[in-house]
């Protein structure tokens, strides 16, 4: 149910978030907590700063898991391209192609040209680049194996808040290309790009940024184009990120992939713009500034839902973004990746910006899915956040030299 | 006289260069050079990498310049926006517009919100954001000055090899912002836009990208999409600098400006890629590597038109870009301050990518308008590139506190 300005400019102050706006949007479904999630401990403490130049530094392809998922901190930059396969693509087409684009990326995260190529100058400082693919349902329809495709993959629910427009919909095999440096990217892409052409054609584009490098202290989560500090909550490092991302149960070919959801989310920054501090921060339950809770603690504790004020009122609203998006137990949980998108102004000089959302998570049937249900049927910040493109893939698990990303699926 | 790709495939080799290829392109007109360019000493030493977080660093906005023309190094991104003042805004709505904008471009590139927003968070870490105005001739119109308008920034010439779009051309005030960091850059654009939207519409937006800060030891020359270190002989800092971008001659209000032209080139990447290394580096006459000159030296050596190798055949062709592109001249140099922009790949998986060429001089007509007439003339790099965007400006001194840029033509 998402509310036009007039709705929004009605739940300006405290108050009306918290009796009127709130409880419109259909709030007050606050569940049990998980003692899982609120057992976490702070995230480790902060690095230093590069200290050098820092563009030489690579992450590596090959490996247990695809890299660009758990990789950290996120990337200044990603680009996230979506691929057709050519109508009659079969099942060699598809593994020659997994093939060579696993070759050309695992070159070009190591700094070289993709065979073929003789540019070392474009992608020598490789600045962190990753290559990630995920595969859609054309996909494994293409290679004949259509009962392979996780259903959620295949067929994400719609949600009532959904305005999905195909143009940034869908996928045979998605490219999420990241790098702390647009030279290094654009090359990639472009390389990759070319290589795939003669099997599949581009469906979409979609680039997004956060932070630059160094900006600020290695370990400060980044904030969005409201300004707040978006990721904190993630689940940590270590058992926890590994329980939320990497497929256990599953066909040998998905275990140790992930799932990605990506979703293009507009934001009304307009409309945002005209909201006072405490309302901003009401609709997420979170100091925009500091990111921690408004009931108090810090950037890396939860938002009570039981705090009142001097009054006795709800400290927090019900239907605040943070406590309707928390995960009620441990399938819930999901690694948001997310960019900053900006494609604006248009021409009348109104902003077309918003966040590229990405979750990967082992599930998305038990994770995005139900979250996003809780969101869509209420979640302050639908007043300002609409969803306008919608994607879903199975993310195989990495490879090691001399395999390429897919190949147990292919052979399988 | 652009070539397709059947053209370039055929100066593949150097011989074809030499004796075919640039013969073809009119290559030929090697003048004298002029002393003062051939007597520049090498650039500064280069200056330590950052050491800690550099979001904060910030550029004054107030000066005897604008900032953002030799602020150095060149930031890693930029947003080029051409407004169109509405029909019927007369000298008061400039007026008005600039003072506002110039208030916000001095709280924004300081890391503050503009008067009337308070989004702290979203340009606190305004990494180095510079705002930088330019005035097309529909602005000098609408004040009722049209003579003020400098005649080559009126109407600069088409050249031969020009394919211009519309799209991509003109505007009547262009707002250059750059920052190292995507955040504020698009916060500082959103904020700009919306408090010129009574007065103006968007004409274009165009977005580039250069080096992220930190990804080589500063003082480093970028590299373009083809890989090559792009502006090694821009003029040094200095002398030959402010010679080459400060007007000096002119009315009172234009004295300490500059003139900035912008033009979109679009790079033939797929056709470049097919190119052998050697083809690649006679075309400018330097090594892709080092961007030293195929005749030997380092990369801030000038490239010798007089040089042959063991047969006697000139070292390298006469339509070698750099040859061509010198300065026969102090009044022909110009600040080459451009940026990639990569907007592709298009559905069927070509590249759509090239510079954002922006170049700053006190005088366009004996700057760019001879050196890009010479490059029409005869260029071996015109079988890659081809101008699809033009728009030039003059560009005002900079203000005091108090003050708005264009303030002395506004009130003068
Ligand atoms: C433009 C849209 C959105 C914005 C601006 C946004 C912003 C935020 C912010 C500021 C936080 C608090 C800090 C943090 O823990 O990261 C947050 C938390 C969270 N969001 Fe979103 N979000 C958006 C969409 C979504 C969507 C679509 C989902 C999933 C369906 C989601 C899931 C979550 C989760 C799981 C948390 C952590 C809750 C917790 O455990 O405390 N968000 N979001
Ligand atoms: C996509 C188009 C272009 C590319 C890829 C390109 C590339 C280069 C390269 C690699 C160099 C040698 C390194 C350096 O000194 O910077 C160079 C030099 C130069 N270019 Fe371009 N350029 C392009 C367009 C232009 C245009 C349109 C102009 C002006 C009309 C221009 C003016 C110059 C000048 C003045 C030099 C320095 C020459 C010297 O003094 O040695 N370039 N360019």
């Amino acid at each position: 149910m998402p509310a036009g300005p007039a709705a929004s400019r009605r739940v300006l102050g405290r108050r009306g978030l918290l009796l009127g706006g709130a409880a419109a949007l259909g709030g007050g479904a606050v569940g049990a907590l998980g003692a899982t999630a609120s057992a976490e401990p702070p995230p480790a403490p902060v690095a230093a700063a590069p200290q050098g130049p820092v563009g030489a530094d690579a992450v590596p392809f090959h490996g247990r898991h695809q890299s660009g998922i758990t990789t950290a901190p996120v990337q200044a930059h990603a680009a996230f391209v979506a691929l057709d396969l050519r109508p009659g693509s079969g099942a060699d087409d598809v593994a020659r192609l997994l093939r060579l684009l696993s070759d050309d990326a695992a070159r070009l995260t190591a700094g070289r040209s993709p065979l073929g190529a003789d540019d070392p100058e474009l992608v020598a400082l490789p600045s962190r680049l990753t290559v990630t693919f995920g595969f859609g349902p054309g996909l494994f329809d293409a290679i004949g194996r259509p009962e392979q495709c996780p259903a959620v993959v295949r067929a994400l629910p719609a949600f009532a808040t959904d305005r999905i427009d195909p143009r940034w919909s869908g996928g045979d095999l998605l490219l999420q290309v990241c790098s702390d440096d647009r030279l290094p990217l654009s090359y990639a892409v472009r390389r990759l790009v070319r290589d795939a052409r003669g099997v599949a054609t581009v469906r979409w584009t979609q680039r997004g940024f956060g932070p630059a490098r160094g900006s600020e202290p290695a370990g400060t989560t980044p904030r969005n184009l409201f300004g707040q500090r978006d990721g904190s909550k993630n689940p940590e490092v270590g058992g926890a990120l590994d329980d939320a991302v990497w497929v256990r149960d599953g066909p040998d070919w998905f275990v140790d992939g992930s799932m990605l959801v990506l979703r293009r989310i507009r934001m009304d920054l307009d409309v945002w713009d005209d909201l006072g501090r405490e309302a901003r921060e009401l609709s997420v339950g979170r100091s925009v500034g500091s990111g921690a809770p408004v009931t108090g603690g810090t950037e890396f504790d939860e938002v009570d839902p039981t705090a009142v004020d001097g009054d006795g009122f709800a400290a927090v609203p019900p239907a605040a973004h943070a406590l309707r998006a928390k995960a009620r137990g441990p399938a819930e949980r999901m690694l948001r990746r997310g960019f900053s998108y900006d494609d604006g102004p248009t021409a009348d000089g109104a902003p077309e910006a918003g966040l590229l959302f990405a979750a990967y998570q082992a599930d998305a049937a038990t994770a995005f899915v139900p979250v996003q249900a809780r969101l869509a049927e209420s979640d302050v910040l639908n007043l300002w956040v609409t969803h306008t493109g919608s994607a879903a893939f199975a993310v195989p698990p990495g490879c090691a030299p001399g395999e390429y990303v897919g190949g147990r699926l292919l052979e399988g």
